[in-house]
């Protein structure tokens, strides 16, 4: 096959695009970690991060995928055979269930259908009959990325209070953080976990976790061996900096100071605005195709829609997978899959990360060049929705 | 202001975007040009450039703009008071004349409108008229930028040798090349001009010259004093490499090779086509908006009507200035504006280089969208047009 | 203070500089990593890996430091209690029998003198003496980072065969790996632990371990609890590829795939050769230095002293780090320190990764120069000797 | 042959080492070269390029080599048949005074010997003695790179002033410019011509032309035809900005930005005292291993040496560039040729630029190891007394 011309459309889920900045800032030789250039790279990241992430907390920052965060924020405040509370939103707390069962500990699932968001009365009305105090810890995804769904959390950290229980708060914002708000001490979150490669605009290879002075507290007497991603190792030490196990991913921080940088410079409410309008003009194209027999929002609870990924049902007897593959083939736009249950069933918008109108409008015009081209049942007019409501809901220069 | 997020869609009509390949082919240290390691680089550029160009004679390479190619096509070939037959295509015929006289050419000017491709029975007719044969060269832009004309060079090529007339052909390529198909030997031609910044998808700084064996001739009587631009200098010498004026520009001929690279992997006629099909969704998009008193095609001669770029007719009592401005500052999208008599008038759509079908759908949608939230009149369903030509056009994967 | 002009000289034992070939290749968007494009790179890379460390193993790649190679070799084949027989090296044999105490591993240490190699005989005989097997491991550093040892793997890996004891040979080869020989399966190694910033020229972010087909059995028994770094997880599927726990850290494995090409070009035994060669340069340096009461050579067994980095011993009264210190901030060469109980009294030169003479000499001659200034005493003649030798041992074009 | 290692040093008298920084500078998209956004950028290079130059006068800038600006600096400001007094200096007084004659004007050569710096009471008893005003112009190369001479340009202006002769006095600063100090007010230059690919530590493609009032004045009477060049288009405008003959060049301003930003915060005294020292230590070097029939300093007015690049002179019976050949080849370093009637004869060390003491030690160092290695007589101690003058002179941190 001939190259295929033009600069490929990444809306997949994550990793997002990675602007300019943030590439050349990379490309530049290795230093020493262990002189005072470094030191000033890694408190400012990490002094930024609480800001981007709302927390007076202690923020970590590891060589490790978003994975390795989950890894850390259980090993961290669990002993063998603690109790979690697992939220169910969708691929990723049957994940990171998996990960806690691999773990020792005992994972009871808040069952929930994939395509609502979780009611905070329930966890609420969990954590008061565990009158024993058996549960350790409450898990949620803010936004479960399978899924394109919203999980209330700070309704979450209501219940929790609301229950008197002394239960933590661990939350997934891998796919939320900066692109939508996360308000981590006014929430009640005791862990936050995040990644490099969504909201952040970075590539793939930082974990982060915050976490609460609970949290903290709870690592004395958590038993679970860890080492690697151990907090107080980590967290920041008299000198003011933190911790690396081993040599300090030193690129990945000249990446993430200009990803930091960006985000404040844009101005957090202006990168959620953004994400909630380029959402917004997503739903809307896909109400539009909908409307036709064709594909519908996968989530069933409008309020929980998340802003920055958004699942597709494609209609019965089409194929989302054989359709992505022809959206990539023919027009250079990469969609995300359905994972797990959805396989095959959803295709994956995402809209998170550094993005803007041109980018979404050339991604939903070409989403329905190919839903004509391949044939797929589809209401008209779903491009012209999108436009009409980004023409009148777009910031003023 | 806060930071414009994602990525700026530069739909001007040059320099046009640069492909990550050639970026990076850049992003190295510096060498010693005279030794093999560059030698090859610039023989591979060269007879690369022949194949794009489609001629065995001979091209040479200069730092500098397109403007400096001109100026090189002209001091090789004339001596002082020799007249040119500058055919009038728009602001650049008029910016070439501008610098023949500067030389002390005489130019004489086959008048056109600018909305009209240039007709080749008309300078065969002024050359049979000619029969003290003063005319020397006839000069014409392929592709004009400031309009959206394309003009027959193939016909210009027959009229001369239907004429018997011995003036040399001298063709403006540098926003045709590469976009759109250029036959030099077939069509005859003897000097083409072109520039590094459009359909070769690099960065300014480089001029092109590539002349017949008619041209070189020509040089040995050339009185206009010239030494940057010297042919004789330059072309390939029984070393078989060319020879630059002072240090060559390695830089740029790191991208260079990388560039025609990119243009042999996707196949010339892949290019062409791909350029044709953009431009036709461009064109449709535009008259759907244009059937309710809105934008229209500036060209009149639907078939002349460029691959590279669209000139767009702003209705009357809009400024098309305004119009780009906020398409710009509000939505990241760069337009090219009207120039010389042209402006405020039109703006121009460039869709030539690395680009497909997302990204111009992306640009055409914020341009509706745009023209939508400014309160201009157009016809409703210009990207509906632009999808449903896509969708049936596009090459199978 | 002003600008430090050109470019620093990394001659820290990692990370290393970085080839330019290498930061270009990274200098590219995302790619959604669940597509044949990214699944043909990890596949290159996971089966270049294997021809740099000799093995037909199998490789596992995370997102982690080399620390986090280490946490996965024990996690994957210890079970809680298990006895590990950890040689004495250095600072990092200290830094890994305590993230193995973490673990809840017995960690039994073969005491060492660190400016000595260990003595595969005594490995032999505490195996032997262990009749009642329980110790599991026997764990070393190849190349001691913090002392500039290098220590025989291949005799111990004999010293274990001799014992006929079932323990597994885990090996440290962080800082030898692709700068010296190392020969997993014909020393029979089981577990190699390695990262991605020396040898392998990349920046920090991955770790990678390769493993036997015992020391996959041994996963089987193996009760340490693991996700994120269980290679039953991550190692090679029925399809041919490693799948990862989270998303693909996909920008370092553009990376590695240059990496390794650039290792596999310059062919592996001339990697080797060059390393000995431009370290024996610099130990005839330190022993021109040493004969003035200079700095002389920390190691004192000459056959162990390590190609890949060079442990400099201040003489008495001089502070390693205050005149590192100005070599640094003065003449921009970066070296290392002395770690833990070497803090102050040794400096090290790497001369690992990306190196040639230039370079090499370039930090010599500095070094010498800083000697002088700051009135340190030392033996003439330094860099002669390191010209001298290299004038008579570099390969001929 | 395999892949050679390392970091190739450019010691060539430019193209120069071009810092990581202007290297990310150009690593971006391309953009509408009519937009604020550029014409910052272009006023504050032409801005500081004037506090680089020493100059109220007007600043050009053009695509194009350093010889183009010789061109620029002919075309505008003679008329044919002017003459114009050259100094001889070496290889590109020959060079330019091919190029003044390809534009018709009469070349009167001021001989002097290669080795020695041009006497300014020369010009002034030349200029006296022509009483009829037939000298248009006194042309000297500030420092002659063929020959590593710096020619005394304050003494030619004061002797041009003393002889009361209207002769403007043109300056070719190419390989001095941002290396050395250059007053051109205060030293009373008319012309000064200058290219991005020396001292300013950028790609090669960018000429720069600066013009007294005297020089401007003079364009209103020459009439040499000119229009690429021609300095009344260019020059600033009413709006403030300069005005290119065609594209603005825009990728070499992002890199011209960046590199004047790091003279400027380097401080321009302390990078002429840095090139001034760098210089000093390879003369002594040089001057060591003469001292055994070794190479020699090829220049004879010791006090007129430059400080951007040293020519040697190879011990008679030894080919230069045999020499240079195997340096390159088996040792990565890169040193410049002799030309024209020094070719074999000498080789050049290039010291200008981004460099700092370890690079040029490096260098010396190898050059040193490659006399040793291919047999060249020569004294011992060369790096040797490079290091002790470095050790003596450089700046405290």
């Amino acid at each position: 096959m001939s190259r295929l011309a033009g600069r490929q459309f990444l809306n997949i889920p994550g990793p997002t695009n990675i602007p300019d900045r943030i590439l050349q800032a990379m490309h530049r030789p290795a230093l020493d970690f262990m002189t005072p250039e470094f030191w000033e790279i890694q408190v400012e990241c990490r002094d930024n991060l609480k800001k981007v992430m709302k927390t007076d907390g202690e923020v970590m920052i590891y060589a490790s995928s978003g994975h390795g965060s989950w890894e850390a924020a259980m090993t961290n405040i669990c002993s063998p055979g603690d109790t979690v509370l697992m939220c169910e939103t969708g691929r990723f707390s049957e994940s990171w269930a998996d990960m806690c069962k691999a773990f020792g500990l005992t994972v009871e699932v808040l069952a929930n259908p994939w395509d609502r968001a979780t009611d905070p009365n329930r966890v609420e009305e969990r954590l008061r009959a565990d009158t024993a105090g058996t549960i350790k810890a409450v898990a949620v995804v803010h936004n479960e990325t399978s899924t394109g769904m919203t999980h209330d959390v700070a309704g979450i950290g209501a219940a929790i209070r609301a229950a008197g229980h002394p239960a933590l708060l661990i939350v997934d914002t891998i796919s939320s953080l900066a692109s939508m708000d996360f308000r981590m001490d006014e929430w009640g979150v005791d862990v936050a976990v995040a990644g490099s490669q969504k909201g952040l605009m970075l590539p793939v290879g930082l974990g982060i976790s915050a976490a609460s002075e609970k949290a903290l507290e709870a690592t004395r007497t958590a038993k679970l061996p860890r080492k690697y991603y151990d907090w107080n190792e980590i967290k920041t030490g008299d000198h003011g900096r933190l911790r690396f196990a081993g040599t300090a991913p030193s690129h990945l921080f000249f990446a993430m100071r200009e990803g930091l940088r960006l985000l404040l410079e844009e101005g957090l409410d202006n990168v959620f605005a953004r994400h909630a309008r380029l959402a917004e003009a997503t739903r809307r194209a896909v109400r539009a195709w909908g409307r036709g027999n064709g594909p519908t929002l996968f989530g069933k609870d409008e309020a929980a829609l998340s802003n920055s990924v958004t699942a597709v049902q494609m209609p019965a007897g089409f194929d989302a997978n054989a359709f992505r593959g022809k959206v990539l083939s023919e027009t250079n736009v990469a969609l995300g899959g359905g994972l797990s249950r959805l396989n095959g069933k959803v295709f994956r918008i995402g809209h998170l990360g550094d993005l803007n109108e041109p980018m979404i409008l050339g991604c939903l015009a070409t989403v329905e060049l190919q839903l004509k081209r391949q044939g797929i049942p589809h209401g008209a007019g779903g491009v012209d929705a999108a436009i009409e409501y980004l023409a009148g809901s777009l910031a003023a220069s």
